[in-house]
C-alpha cells in the first residue's frame, strides 16, 4: 500500500501540538465565559451560497467547494460570520438581547500556504448583536485584550489600533473624496501598514493623480487623535459625531484598565467592505506588519447574509499567528496530559494486584496506569514510567517492604516513602 | 436577500446544546486523560485515496469529496483511522510504545439523516498501539465503561456485548465451513441482532441451503460461554487459543471491577472486515437493537492503510445515539455557562462606576456582566440579570446604603445583604 502524505496547508496535532491547541482554545473559552459570552457553534459545511451571497471576493475565492449526492452545492466554512446571521435569524424573536456569542470554529480556506497563513486552522470569534452601543464594541476589545493579558502578552507586546469607518467617510468627504471613491481609498488605507512606503506612496501616486487631494489625504494621516480633535471641534455634526463617538469608545477602554494597549491608528480601515463603525486590529508591536486579530462593527452585514437589520460588532482571532508570537516568546504552555502515577509490581504475582489499584486510583480521579509487559523487571517499568512523564510510581512487593506495604517513589526528585496501602487507597490525595 | 436554510443533517449548535456537546466532550476527554491515552487529531480532510484504498465500502460510498484549484482530490473525513494509521506511520520510530491515543473528531458521512444518524457528528476514539497483549483490549473496554458510569449510566442501563473474530473464524471452520465462506457469515451475523428473527431466518436459509450446516451454526449461535469453554475444552490448540484468549480478557474485566458490564455473545462480529481478535459493541439494555459504541483488535489495519504492520485495538463512540440515550434518561447535563454576578447601578452617574467593578472582577476570574442601556432603571437590570441567569447581582447607589456600601442580592433566593465595596472587591469570593 502506498503511503499517503497530508495535504498541504493542513496540520496534524500529534499530542504534544495538541496541547498547544487545547490550551489556546480554552483560554479563548475560559476568557470568553468570564466576560459573559456564551458558546455556540455550526456545522463544518454549508450550502455554498451562504458564502458566495454575502463574503467578501476574498474570501468567496478561496472555498472549498463540492456537490453532494443529491446535487445540492455546500462549502466547507471559510468563516463563521454568515453561520452566525443564519442561526440568529432563525431565533431572532426567542433571543434575549444583546446576544453575546463567541466560537472557536475550525475554518478552511484554499488559499496558498505560507507563514502565518494555513488552509485549515482555528479562529476565536466573539460577537455582540443587538447593541448599537459603544460599549458593546469596548466590551469585545476588552475582552481581546483581557485575553492576551492573560497569557503573558503585555502592552510592550502587543497593541489594538483603532480607528472608525464611519469618521473616516465623514473626513474623506470633507476634504473633497466623491462617495464613490471611498471604496478605492479603504483599500489603498488598507495596505499602508502592510506594504513598503514606497509601493505606497506609488499606488497613491496611481488612485490619486490630483497632487493637492493627495496632500489633503497624506496630512489626514499623519494626523493624531487630538489633532483630529481639536481640528474638527467646530465641525459639522456629521463629522464630529463619529469622532465623539471614538472619543467615547477610548474613555470606556480606559475605565476598563486597558488605556496601555491601545491607540489611535488613522490607518486601520479593515478590507472588508461591510464595517460601518469602529474598527481594530491588534498588533505584534515587535513585528508591526504583522496582525493577529481584527474586528469592528458591522451593522448591516446580517441582513446582507439573509438575517435580520440589527447592530453587530465583534472580532476575529486566529490560531496561526497567536502560536507564532507566542513560541518566539517563549509563552506557550506545552505541557500534555501528564500521568500522576505509574504503578509496578516487583513480581508477576502482584501483576493483577497492580491493575486493581489502578483502577481504584482512576475511580478517584487520578491518571493511573501500569505496563502491559507481563514480567517486566522493575527497571523496565520504571524506564516505562519516566517515558510517560509520570509524576510518581508505586511499586508493590519490594523486599524491604511489610505486609500491605507500597513504596511510593517521586520521579522528579527520586524521593521514596513506604506507605500503608489501605491508607493510600483511602486518600490518595494526601500522597500523590 | 434569501434565507438560507441549514443543510439537513447537520446541527446548529446554539448555546444550550453547545453546552450539551461540550458536556459530552468534556467527560469523553478526562476519562481518557485519567486512563493514561493522550489527545491527537488530524485534518479536517485528507486526500481521497487515504479512505478508498482501505476502508470498508460502506465508509468510502459515504464521502464528502471534491477537488481542490490544484486538482487535487480531497475528502472530508468519515472517521478518523486513516488519519491515526498515517500520523502513527509518519513518527513510528520515534513514539514511545504502547502509544495510547485518543481523539474527538467531528466527522461527516453522506448519508441519508434519520434517528440517531446525522451526516456531522462527533466521536470518541480511542487506539492502543503496539501491544498485542489482552490487556490493551480490556483497557479500551474499561475506558469506555468507566466514562458511561461516570456520566450515570449503570449496568441496568448499557452492556459490553463482547467475543471474538478469531474464535468464530476457528469454530465456523471446526463446524465445516471453508475459510471463504467467512466473510458471508460476517456479515450474516452482523445483522442478527438488528433485524427481525424471521427475515434473519430467511436470509440465513439463502446464504446456507444445507440444512446440516446451518443447525450446527444454530447451535454454536446459541453457546454460552461456558458451554463454549467446556465443548472445546479438549480441541486442537487453534481454537482453544482464542477461546483462552477470550477468558483471559473477561478476568481481567473482572478484575478492573466492571463484571456487570459486559457479556459473551456470539453474535457481535463488527460489520468491517479489518477485526483480528476480540470485538464488542455496546448496548442500550433497554433498547437492545441500539448500538452506542463498536471496537475490537485490528493487528493488520495499520499497515493496510500505508502503516507499518503493528498490532491495534480501540473504538469508536458516537455522540448522536449518546445523547438520544441520555436524553431520554434524563442524565444530560444542560448547563449554559453562568453568569456570576450582574452589576447594576441604581443612577447614570454610577454607570461608570459599574463598568469598572465589572472588569475588576472579571480580571480575579468571575463572569460578571453589566446592561448596555445607560440609564435603564433598577427593575430592567435585574430583569435583564435574571434573563442571563445570573447568581447574583450586585446593586451601586441604593437609597438605604451608606458611602462604599454596595447590596448584594442573591437571585435564587432574593436574600440580600449590604458589603463594604473595598472589602468585596479584595475578597469577592467570600460573597459570591
Amino acid at each position: 500500500m502506498a503511503k499517503i502524505a497530508p495535504v498541504k496547508g493542513t496540520r496534524d496535532f500529534y499530542p504534544d501540538r495538541m496541547a498547544i491547541r487545547n490550551w489556546i482554545v480554552e483560554g479563548w473559552r475560559s476568557t470568553s465565559l468570564r466576560n459573559g459570552f456564551v458558546e455556540y457553534d455550526g456545522p463544518i459545511f454549508e450550502y455554498l451560497q451562504l458564502y458566495t451571497q454575502k463574503s467578501g471576493d476574498e474570501i468567496a475565492g478561496q472555498l472549498f467547494s463540492f456537490t453532494d449526492r443529491g446535487g445540492r452545492d455546500l462549502a466547507i466554512r471559510p468563516e463563521i460570520t454568515p453561520t452566525l446571521a443564519r442561526m440568529v435569524n432563525q431565533q431572532i424573536n426567542s433571543l434575549p438581547r444583546p446576544i453575546k456569542w463567541f466560537s472557536v470554529p475550525r475554518l478552511c480556506r484554499a488559499e496558498r500556504p505560507q507563514k502565518g497563513r494555513l488552509r485549515e486552522f482555528f479562529q476565536w470569534n466573539i460577537d455582540i448583536i443587538g447593541s448599537d452601543s459603544i460599549l458593546a464594541d469596548a466590551e469585545c476589545i476588552y475582552t481581546a485584550v483581557d485575553y492576551l493579558r492573560s497569557i503573558g502578552l503585555t502592552s510592550n507586546d502587543v497593541v489594538v489600533k483603532i480607528s472608525s469607518r464611519a469618521m473616516l467617510a465623514e473626513l474623506l468627504k470633507d476634504i473633497g473624496f466623491a462617495e464613490d471613491q471611498l471604496d478605492t481609498i479603504y483599500a489603498l488605507l488598507d495596505k499602508r501598514l502592510k506594504i513598503p512606503a514606497e509601493t505606497f506612496a506609488e499606488m497613491t501616486k496611481e488612485k490619486i493623480p490630483d497632487q493637492t487631494l493627495r496632500d489633503k489625504l497624506m496630512k489626514l494621516f499623519s494626523s493624531s487623535f487630538n489633532n483630529l480633535i481639536s481640528s474638527v471641534i467646530k465641525a459639522p455634526d456629521n463629522i464630529l459625531k463619529p469622532i465623539k463617538d471614538l472619543e467615547k469608545l477610548f474613555d470606556y477602554l480606559n475605565l476598563m484598565g486597558i488605556k496601555d494597549y491601545y491607540e489611535f491608528d488613522i490607518n486601520i480601515v479593515r478590507g472588508l467592505a461591510y464595517y460601518t463603525g469602529a474598527v481594530y486590529e491588534i498588533f505584534d508591536r515587535k513585528q508591526p506588519l504583522r496582525a493577529l486579530c481584527g474586528g469592528g462593527r458591522y451593522d448591516n452585514l446580517l441582513e446582507g447574509l439573509g438575517g435580520p437589520q440589527i447592530p453587530a460588532t465583534g472580532f476575529g482571532l486566529g490560531d496561526v499567528v497567536l502560536e507564532i508570537m507566542l513560541q518566539e516568546r517563549g509563552l506557550l504552555k506545552t505541557a500534555v496530559g501528564q500521568v500522576d502515577v505509574f504503578i509496578i509490581n516487583a513480581g508477576v504475582e502482584l501483576y493483577d494486584k497492580a491493575i486493581e489499584i489502578t483502577c481504584q486510583l482512576r475511580e478517584k480521579g487520578f491518571t493511573a496506569v501500569f505496563s502491559y509487559k507481563h514480567g517486566a523487571n522493575v527497571g523496565k517499568q520504571l524506564k516505562q514510567a519516566s517515558e510517560q512523564n509520570a509524576r510518581c510510581a508505586v511499586i508493590l512487593g519490594s523486599e524491604t517492604q511489610t505486609q500491605n506495604e507500597i513504596t511510593l517513589k517521586n520521579l522528579a526528585n527520586g524521593n521514596q516513602q513506604k506507605i500503608n496501602l489501605s491508607k493510600f487507597l483511602t486518600q490518595p490525595g494526601n500522597y500523590l
